[in-house]
C-alpha cells in the first residue's frame, strides 16, 4: 500500500525539487519537469535508462518527447497523488540527467 | 528538400490510414494514433523500434506514453505538414504494432 506524502515530507522535499526545476502540475498532485538534450539520441538515452528503472520498480512515468525534449511527469496512481515512489524516480532523473538541465 | 503531400497523394493514402485508426490532428497537418499494449514492456518495445528507425532516417515522432499507451503523432517540420516521410513512419508503426491495434 502506497500512501501520499505527508505535509512534513512535502515541506522537506518539494522546495529543493522546485529549485531543480520540478513543478507541481496544476489541478493534480504530480511533479513535472522538461529536460532538453543535445539531440534525439541523448534524449532517448535518458528515457531508456528511466524505462528500465521504471519497469524494475514497477513505477512508470507519463512523458512526452519530441526530438531533444522530454517532458516527464510523476504521480502515483494507487494513492492519486505524490508518494515516496515519485521522489525516488525524480531523484533518479536528476542523477542521470546532464548537469546543464 | 521535403515537400508536402499533393492532393492526389492525400486522396490515395489518407482514407486507408484512417481505416487503420490514424486521424488528422485538429488545426495541424499531422497524423496521430493511439496504440494500446499489454503492458509497459510491450509499449516500450514498440517505442524502441520506432526510436531506432526514426534516428536512422532522421525523422522523429512526437509521442506521449503512459504505461501501456502510446499516442504518436507524425508531421514534417521542414514543410510544416505531412510529407512522404510521415507516410513511411506511419507504415512502419503499422508494420510492427501487434495486430489487435
Amino acid at each position: 500500500m502506497v500512501s501520499k506524502l505527508s505535509d512534513t515530507e512535502r515541506s522537506t522535499h518539494l522546495p529543493k525539487l522546485e529549485q531543480q526545476g520540478w513543478k507541481l502540475v496544476q489541478g493534480r498532485d504530480a511533479l513535472t519537469k522538461t529536460y532538453t538534450f543535445s539531440d534525439f539520441n541523448a534524449a532517448w538515452g535518458f528515457m531508456s535508462r528511466i524505462a528500465l528503472k521504471a519497469d524494475k520498480v514497477d513505477h512508470h512515468p507519463e512523458w512526452f518527447n519530441v526530438y531533444n525534449r522530454v517532458e516527464i511527469t510523476w504521480s502515483t496512481h494507487e494513492c492519486q497523488g505524490l508518494s515516496e515512489r515519485d521522489l525516488g524516480m525524480v531523484a533518479f532523473c536528476e542523477e542521470i540527467a546532464p548537469q546543464k538541465n
